[in-house]
């Protein structure tokens, strides 16, 4: 796949060593289309999603069919049908292409695509072969082109090399082309009464987006859909960065089996964030662990599913697994407005039905704040005393069937502190469900606080479940209580996110740091760095590693010792050494010239037996008492170098307790990373130990991240560990480091 | 509560203490009506499940109606009028009792329990306060009652001590009591028109079991519904052992908040594991820490719900969160026969569905083998060759519109590998899911092996899902992929625990060991004993602990080194320390007499200036190279005495990474607890360590369960921290314990 990350990071990496730093760096146009250099940050990497105008795709109004069809059985006359009936509806002109018919259905064709009478919006694709059909269209002017075919690249390498050609053609032509083996989902009957902000859809494969939109049926709007197919040129990017600025749009739901481009993607959710559109997204492959290469420890943390996992959480995108998920969470997105507190309450006309609800809620991470003695009595003008109110809120039944429902729900809207009213009908009673019901639909009319509804009952049937809440364009309903639990969190957590949102793209290095020219000197395309050079490059990048000095006799490492101060470690250091400790090439605590003396004889002697080349021996400061993590920089196919950060020791390969950051990222993510370490106490201190500078760790992910953007051609892996966190105010230092030059 | 665990546990240390090694030890009757010694484990708790007969209970022949109306709108007259209907449906004679009427709906009152014309077996008590009318239902051998009344426990403490009155007269009396609190939902209309094994449920809160109960409405049996409510008397454990007995029940489901008797659960959980009938268990409480104290490390490494996760994973019961995964699980494990096979293979019409599926299923823990290079050519005499079959197999769709659809179904179920068909329709599309569908159901019927269904659409009134599906007793039939998949895991797992079971209570000591006179004579009740008196309580039950000598005086520490061996390590040890290390008060890898010394005289001015008691300081053996680990006692208000094990050193705090057994279990369940721990491999030697001593560190485990049962009510809390796990073949040894008297 040309324009994709993969094929890019691999190319120019010569022409990047020659420019100058401070300079602007052109790099490669990754997305395609773009290659102003302003707009390429240091790494080659555009800074800009450049998103097409998709109006004219998605409403043409003239439409080209190359292959129309009327005669019975064949499939490309369902197709022709299905478009003819859409036009109708919508108004815009079909001009059939068939080179021997003069009609089809009724309607006059032309020969071919040049004969056209006007220039068309959108051409439908039903040849076996689009490809000789792409110069044409890009003569004739057509804007988008939709191609039905299939055997691709869905079908195998033959397949993938005919559609690089096709996408080719397309790129060079101007055309964009929808596909191929793809449909026509976006011309379906999208029902036009259903009120409020809508879901725009887009899923690669078609069959998958069913369920969303047959939640129309339950009265869920939806706005578009885009079947995006094999992503030959138009992309799910694409269309997440579009619909982001469509102002019917209130959320965006994406089934995605692969992304063709990680920048892409993360510019597409850059923008959907700035605009505070929600975009929730199920990504085929949790049990992906991608093409990876890695030697270092750091390397084998994550997998490629952690890094697509890392991208979304970074940019506020909802990644969910079932399409159940897809659909609930996208429902309540469409329906809810922005919270005006992030409190719970869940209201019940059984104890029980309260108290499990309420625990699971608070195990899914909401809040259920205690209402106020106030707000009870309020309440208890409706409800029996003997039953708790304090939220839960217990109704007991009879109150919710008469005019006192409507009381209680709208006593509980009106608190300060509720932001989400959730009433469980845990099995339907009309007597008191079809009541309370109505009057939570009614409830929800007036208030600008989320009302969600879990129908508890398996059947679904109900005429409350089916007439009322389906009917309600407010109320959010949903048939599981976890599903509408996540939906919620989601909600709240997004709201969070946007309004302290700030784009990293802002802030992107677009030149070369002044390291970038110290750091080049020490490079050695396709080898392993000794520790020392390692260490070097880290400290032309400001990270800090132990005084050390690099010796080659037994006299001058006693003379680096005294200056280097007791006491001093001393390690074997060569191009190719790995796994030092284990091999015995490492000596701690050596405190005296004569330990000093023995230790070079030893290293050096083990050296040899093993047959390990050194290019001498690293007399060390010793550094003790902080926190051992580690730091590295992995490649990863769709997103390019990632940063991953730690737990060190023997915790890196046991627990494998790390968190991964996609450039780029600011500060605050950085943070984030290390808030989402299950060992991240260790940096608070525990035992009596001090709490770690947490600051200096950060600054040197963000230090680490800018050698992944200045060097991540040159760099196959870099790894520093550990990375020993000293005491707070008292900064992190570099113990070791591996890095592997591309 | 009498009768519970927390009533009986706190009791009779006095009487335990005066009884012979080897004797048996007559103990409380914990489950209230045992107390055949025989019966009873050391520690004093049943050891068999006391079932009642509930025959008569579900099928009374004669019912007593206590408080029945015919008035217009009194809450009893509906509850009479129910009863009278299923009365008749199964052909029981009811006498309504009231004090002054003739006649109740035309059938004839008795005035008193005392006046009714026979022994009846159920009376239903429609009284605000049943205590009274207990001696007289007893002394009229009534069998069973229900008590609807509320305003016990569940509305405070006034409430609680009524219903220990209540409980009180029922044990004295011989009657078995339902309730109070509870309903009639054990006599609500069953449909009896369903075939195969069915669901039997129990509810704590009957509003919570509306939806397991609406289930057949969608083609699933249930047989019983047991709505506990306050469990006075009869309790959710009595129930699952009773259904586990029951020919036609294939499930228990239960929806449980709060277990009333730790003990008695597990010996009815134990029952069904025997019966190898699966137990499905929402249990309400995910978010409590319990009431517990606790100052060791392990006591805080786990709460109360983390002891109930694990008393039911032992036992192989499955316990879901929502009451959505509750009819799911139990719906496909009541139609769900002995696996026959592992492998499950997903068909679908769409490629995409496929994979997505079966990705979900990977991550789900399920197994998708690959299907034979045979299979596959056989499935492509049906389905074209450019899908991919090998499973996921992709059918393309048009296959499953016509005969063929059959074909390939059963290729599939017929392949040994096979025991699980999931089949996702994601979006219906009559032409091929209707046949579909009924092509499932079809061969449903003809296969030993499961067939699932997901119908994805979110409506759920499509005719092929609410006529074919619902009404086929073989096929299981989900709405979520994510619920389908855990049901199956469960199912799966569940079969592959039963097949292994053997009940931790054929083995569970029932005589004192040697050890416990040792150990009783070391125990100061309500304090905390020192280091070295804690070590001896451990060796005295085998667990292995450094060479060590307390001593007073420096050169007494110098004689106890020669003896102990160099290097040592020397310790404060008093009765009331904590936090050795880090006040200083412990020196370790000390290698001569001089050292010593001068250690002595370190570690008693620290002492001195900290204010802290000493009875010596330890002259320990130094112990190194091992894993540290936590073993250790702690008391859960449930379950009494309970055994956790997990990483130590600093991991104890950071990360909680600790398993919890819930006595009795036996070695295979040690060594589950050790396969739970994050941090397993740790144990396996990383780094080039060599692997621990497992066999040694699961017997440490299994002799301090000994201990929990032995001295549980002597112990508040016992800790080993760490105990070091030494490499393979040389043991593991306490380097420090903890243990609090009660």
């Amino acid at each position: 796949m040309l324009g994709s990350t993969h094929g890019t990071l691999t190319t120019d990496s010569r022409r990047a060593r020659v420019i100058a730093c401070g300079e602007q760096r052109p790099g490669p146009a990754v997305h395609g289309r773009t290659d102003d250099p302003a707009d390429l940050d240091v790494s080659g990497r555009p800074l800009y999603a450049d998103t097409p105008d998709l109006a004219r795709f998605f409403r043409p109004e003239s439409v080209a069919v190359v292959g129309a069809s009327d005669a019975e059985g064949r499939p490309n006359t369902g197709i022709t049908r299905q478009l003819l009936a859409w036009a109708e509806r919508v108004g815009a002109r079909v001009h059939p292409v068939h080179p021997s018919r003069a009609a089809v259905f009724g309607v006059p064709c032309v020969a071919s695509v040049a004969e056209l009478p006007e220039q068309v919006d959108l051409a439908v694709l039903l040849v076996a072969d689009p490809l000789p059909l792409v110069e044409e269209l890009a003569e004739a002017k057509v804007r988008f082109a939709v191609a039905f075919a299939s055997g691709f690249a869905e079908t195998g390498e033959a397949g993938a090399e005919a559609q690089r050609h096709l996408a080719d053609a397309v790129r060079r032509s101007g055309l964009r082309l929808l596909g191929p083996n793809t449909n026509l989902n976006a011309f379906e009957r999208f029902r036009e009464d259903l009120p409020g902000p809508a879901i725009a859809l887009i899923t690669q494969s078609g069959h998958q987006g069913r369920p969303v939109f047959a939640l129309q049926e339950l009265g869920v709007r939806l706005s578009h859909w885009a079947p995006t197919g094999n992503e030959a040129d138009l992309e799910t990017a694409d269309f997440v960065s579009w619909f982001a600025e469509q102002p019917e749009v209130g959320v965006i739901a994406a089934y995605v089996e692969g992304l063709k481009d990680g920048r892409a993607f993360l510019l597409a959710a850059d923008r959907a964030a700035r605009r505070k559109v929600p975009v929730v997204a199920v990504k085929v492959g949790r049990t992906e662990t991608g093409a990876r290469t890695a030697a270092s420890h750091t390397g084998k943390l994550t997998g490629a599913d952690d890094v697509v996992d890392a991208a979304m959480r970074q940019y506020g995108v909802i990644r969910v697994d079932g399409l159940d998920e897809l659909q609930d969470t996208a429902a309540l997105l469409a329906r809810a407005r922005t919270p005006r507190a992030d409190g719970v309450a869940v209201c019940s006309i059984s104890g029980g039905t309260g108290a499990h609800v309420a625990d699971l809620a608070t195990a899914a991470g909401l809040r259920l704040p205690r209402l106020s003695e106030a707000k009870q009595a309020e309440l208890h003008q409706w409800i029996p005393e003997y039953l708790s109110v304090a939220n839960p809120v217990d109704n007991g039944g009879h109150p919710v069937g008469d005019e006192r429902g409507r009381k209680i729900i709208d006593a509980i809207l009106a608190d300060p502190a509720v932001g989400v009213l959730i009433c469980p009908v845990t099995g339907p009673f009309p007597p008191l469900s079809d009541r309370l019901v109505r009057d939570l639909v009614d409830a929800a009319e007036e208030t600008d606080k989320l009302v969600c509804v879990v129908w508890g009952s398996p059947v679904g049937t109900e005429p409350a479940y089916r007439e009322v809440l389906l009917g309600s364009s407010r109320v959010a309903t949903f048939r599981t209580v976890g599903n509408c639990l996540s939906a919620v969190r989601a909600w709240l957590d997004h709201h969070r996110f946007v309004s302290g949102y700030r784009s990293p793209f802002d802030d992107a290095p677009r030149t070369l740091s002044p390291s970038f020219r110290k750091a080049e000197a020490l490079m050695q395309p396709g080898r392993q760095l000794s520790e020392h050079a390692a260490k070097q490059l880290l400290r032309a990048y400001g990270i800090r590693v132990p005084r050390e000095q690099l010796v080659t006799s037994a006299a001058a490492a006693v003379r680096a010792a005294g200056q280097v101060g007791y006491p001093v470690v001393m390690k074997a250091s060569g191009a190719q050494i790995a796994h030092k400790t284990e091999l015995g090439l490492v000596k701690i605590g050596l405190t005296s010239a004569s330990q000093v003396r023995d230790a070079y004889r030893e290293l050096t002697d083990i050296a040899r037996y093993e047959g390990v080349a050194l290019d001498g021996v690293l007399v060390c400061q010793m550094v003790e008492q902080g926190v051992e993590m580690v730091v590295g920089v992995t490649h990863d196919e769709l997103f390019g170098p990632t940063v991953t950060v730690g737990l060190g020791g023997v915790l890196v390969e046991v627990l494998r307790d790390a968190a991964v950051g996609v450039p780029p990222f600011g500060e605050e993510q950085a943070r984030d990373m290390l808030a989402g370490l299950r060992g991240r106490a260790l940096l608070d201190g525990v035992r009596g130990r001090p709490p770690a500078d947490r600051e200096a760790l950060v600054e040197v992910v963000l230090r680490v991240q800018r050698m992944a953007l200045e060097l991540g051609d040159h760099i196959a892996e870099l790894d520093i560990n550990p990375l020993l966190v000293l005491p707070r105010g008292q900064g992190a230092v570099a113990l070791d480091a591996l890095v592997v030059c591309r």
